[in-house]
């Protein structure tokens, strides 16, 4: 059994090699693995909690709608056709499933030394109780065993939130949602589980196509006119309000860089009648956004909600894609940010507001060292975020520590964000970061810099306490 | 009391776990850890070492002054009043040392990991013989025992270097300073060991509001006509002479960027007017400090002097906080700096000068392996600055020696800096400093890369020789 | 024999000290130890496999034309003339080859720690069998024995290919290049295993003193018209098609920068005229490079030949030293490097191309994880091209793999490059690489995030499979 166990998942699995250390690592983590997880930042979806209906198949469920996984299948020139994802044009694609299922069997050997490959393991092996390894040979054995697996109620979607101990998930909603899931659950012991999180970039980035057709829908749903700047600004603070009533404890704001503005009331006038003329510049654009943070900044000191920026994406670079597949494809590349001039002008008008709270993440790890540790351990309202998509890995995460803990400390940063839409891979993220800051800690303690009481605290506070904290919940 | 001594301080501290390693890592620190200590650059202040009197007690000493100690409470909601950090226009802070003790003691859990923790046990255990936690329990009986001794005569501050092993200190004084306290001890055994160092940002950096004030008053001091180009650069070589008569051998430049230039003696004349009739713009101050980087350059090539450029620090960002506190108030953060094409109008007039020694310093470890070893590596007149202010850190000094020493090795470094004004943590960062180099060494020989004999031969240049040489002590 | 081996390599050398990973690294390093060589891009000299001369002396051949060892040594105030660095304006240098030596000898401690240290030591021990440390008592009777064993036939370089098992190796040569010694061998068997690459910066470079010159030499060896942008365009492809008469299967392009452009055909025949006619701009010259990038793509989807990009050397920035002694002597510097907006013309246009194989070079460490290796992840045509210079070191191979396996895996990356002039060190440089490789995947084995059958297979394909599949060989 041991034997078998360990093809899949090493029970002391992204502990440091030497022994000592690694026991210190397996000490800290013992009464913390199991801690509720806490998931204050996500995108899964809120009809899976309000519906809890079956998950169809196994490729419908973990492949497709990754991409982390399906852009390194198309990094090696499998065609995201002969993988099921759907184009815009209703083109045909692959349908069978199993099909899909065996090509990425196929060729799982892409993923060996990634978190995917860690990921799928973890939900192979602890979830579905899965005891080879994924290859060719075991494809279609897995595929039968999932998918069917998936049929019981075992597998049903609350069902799942209990068996993962999740205590509290946020799920992530733009500001024209009408939250229909969420109202569906309101009132119910659920609602107290799945909450939702406002991200208005829909009615915030002139640079969308829907941009104005979002600003008017804003009026729609506020009955505010929306067609001038304070009129747009009370909408978002009605819509704020309204997703409080939903959970909501926090806002996200993903922007291409930092910038943020502290323009006059007839400045911003101006520079939202452009935007909604669609005559608006690419700094135009970029300047609306940056005045956006500034004013979501001030609504956050207003209401309380814990305000996100997740800055330094540049989307949909591959334009081919982008017009066959649409968003979140894999074509997404992390650019250059620069924190310090970003947030001058919303630092300068709000940085020491005891009533603000700003979760910083970042795409440029460069900044943590260099700005954002230095930023946080300085600012009363700056937090820093877990490390964040192409980091959220061990090596991304022992770099997030190692760069940013000598100058922030642990209790600038806010716990783990799993920032998901693939549900059951959930613990295994958890997971992963649990381990790695014990792995972390173990390693100050091994080497004398940390005492193993203050360590055996931080464990705790660095995988619940500081989730909770941080956001409010 | 071994055990007792582990509470604070494990004599392995900074070692790697692996006990292959951390045996190689003791052999090497041993010999070393008692050599005496060079401290080229710091900011002790001169008056102690002049007038001998003992320091007032605990809070005074260690926590109000520091700033790499009160920004991490102030980051956490803590207000600066209430630390007793005075304000500028002199209205009311918290003058009750020890209630401010009291709350760094309850505290003191958010600087666990970082570097503050380990220089503040050090002091507690090693300088003090305080073998407990420090702690809310323990607050009042370290404040009490401190305060006590610091009024015995064994920790005046000249019992004090003695004690510390402090062979060599140099303080930093401005181009304006009458160097009262260094004229005190002249002539006295202490002006061998307590020298100054010539850093004239006060006089050369326009953005500063007192910068006209301070060219005239150099005038004064030196006879020189300041409000002419050449008149201003013969006062600044004449203040050289004057610091270097107590004993300076090196200045020190801390400008916001790396920029240089070479302009010719009519555009200085055209930009230095600009400057002192305040009608400079932000490019012309930039240029007039890159300009001065040349001039010093210049200077250092015709007196000897060794020039420390520190680079890349943006000042006092918080607004609010330099309106009611001042400057160094934890609020300086670093940004991106560009040493290649900064420095390219300086190497190109004086970079194959033998005379020149510049050791240039970085806030952005992007430059490390980038740019600043392959600069190092190939120019005689380079050599690399210790790991700096933020980046003081065990991880930091890691970071520098495995991103600069495959392209610079080591010869072109300059042992370690404590650049601290945190006298009683002098021996605890020069510690940190040996044992971080005698770690790395060690990994060195155990994976086969360096023999044994010559890692011990580095420990001691690390340690010891290469600042010497690099500062010409 | 085994305390006289240690002295100079120990056979565990690189492995981690931890005992549990070390042995896990030699197990895997051991069947791959002794796998051929592919050595798919470097700078050795195609008369040495021409006209397999002996080398004439230890000096000769291992000191002056490597700037790697110069450089470090002209960075402690040796001078260039000293080392017998040849003077383009002929002026006397030293050319007594033993007592340049004897200077190479005595300061041999400056490479401790750094890989040319290691590169030196490989070559000392396991390709003369010298076992002693090099040092001013063993300079001579290296000297000796070194220069004697030259002279042998086994020290030929046709013999040295075949000791050092190197089963194919790629030269580099210019676009107007005779490729005298290619055709020299062409026909025999040796033309198998000495290959050409394409690099015509010397034609496609405006900012080149020859490039005017160079364009019209195209002209003479095509027969085409190259005063005109198709004339141009068809003499590159022209010369392409011969190199790959000898063997080609790559381009290379190394350029200051990584930008990219898609120009229309006017616009860039107009642009090429302003760079033929001396007068184009600095941005000019960029431009042309950018939009040769992406011609020479094109032309790749046309023949098939794998494109290298060698991207961000600031190349010759010690004016005095480039006057006295040109090229490729040690001042070249990295510079930060953008390839997310660099690439974006080149990847729009040709990034879906299955038939389209790039590979990426980087300076700028920090664009690993923040743009390679999320481009790499998702682009079809991307893939990672080993550590490059300043970073091909124990170091930067470690770096390189813990910040692109993460989203890139292995399987976008293509095995190691020595980019060596340095004959003699090819196997040193490729053992590195290998040894690097089977210790970053141990640690992976032992901390249990990839099996070990896993892991073997990656060690093959690392160490051979991906170069022969990356270049096409």
């Amino acid at each position: 059994m041991n034997t078998v166990t360990n093809i899949l998942l090493d029970p002391d699995r992204l502990f440091p090699a030497d022994q000592k250390t690694r026991n210190i690592a397996r000490e800290l983590y013992e009464p913390i693995a199991n801690l509720p997880i806490i998931s204050p930042h996500g995108h899964t979806d809120p009809s899976w909690f309000a519906n809890n209906d079956c998950f169809p198949d196994a490729t419908s469920l973990l492949l497709i709608p990754d991409h982390y996984l399906f852009r390194m299948l198309y990094s090696q020139g499998i065609s995201m056709e002969s993988l099921g994802v759907p184009r815009i044009d209703g083109g045909e694609v692959e349908t069978d499933t199993r099909k899909i299922w065996q090509v990425f069997a196929a060729n799982y050997h892409l993923y060996r030394g990634t978190p995917s490959s860690m990921w799928m393991d973890h939900v192979f092996h602890s979830v579905f109780g899965l005891t080879e390894p994924f290859s060719s040979e075991t494809a279609d054995s897995f595929y039968d065993f999932i998918t069917a697996e998936l049929q019981t109620d075992a597998y049903r979607p609350r069902a799942l939130l209990d068996r993962f101990n999740i205590e509290l998930i946020a799920t992530t909603e733009g500001a024209t949602d009408p939250l229909t899931h969420h109202r569906a659950i309101a009132g119910s012991p659920w609602a107290k589980r799945v909450i939702t999180t406002f991200r208005p970039d829909d009615a915030t980035d002139p640079d969308r196509d829907d941009f104005v057709a979002n600003v008017a829908q804003l009026a729609d749903i506020t009955g505010e006119d929306t067609s001038h700047w304070q009129g747009y600004l009370n909408a978002l603070r009605a819509r704020r309000a309204t997703f409080r009533e939903f959970g909501a404890t926090a806002t996200d704001h993903g922007h291409p860089t930092a910038a943020t503005a502290d323009l006059s009331n007839s400045e911003c006038e101006a520079l939202f009648k452009r935007c909604l003329s669609g005559q608006a510049s690419m700094s135009d654009a970029e300047l609306f956004r940056a005045q956006i943070l500034t004013e979501m900044a001030g609504m956050s000191i207003e209401d309380g909600m814990v305000m996100q920026i997740h800055a330094g994406a540049r989307r949909n670079i591959n334009q081919q894609v982008f017009q066959r597949f649409g968003r979140d494809k894999g074509a997404d590349v992390p650019s250059p940010t620069n924190y310090l001039d970003g947030l001058a002008p919303l630092l300068n008008k709000y940085g020491n507001e005891p009533k603000l709270n700003i979760i910083l993440f970042t795409l440029d790890e460069t900044t943590y060292a260099r700005e954002l540790a230095p930023l946080a351990g300085h600012f009363p309202c700056l937090k820093l975020g877990p490390p964040w998509w192409f980091h959220d890995s061990p090596e991304g995460m022992l770099r997030f520590r190692q760069q940013t803990t000598e100058t922030a400390g642990f209790y600038n940063t806010v716990g783990f964000n799993d920032d998901t839409r693939a549900f059951l891979s959930i613990p295994a993220r958890h997971d992963v970061a649990r381990r790695m800051d014990c792995r972390f800690l173990a390693t100050l303690v091994a080497e004398g810099r940390l005492r193993l009481h203050d360590a055996e605290i931080l464990a705790n506070d660095l995988s619940y306490n500081l989730a909770k904290q941080g956001y409010k919940l």
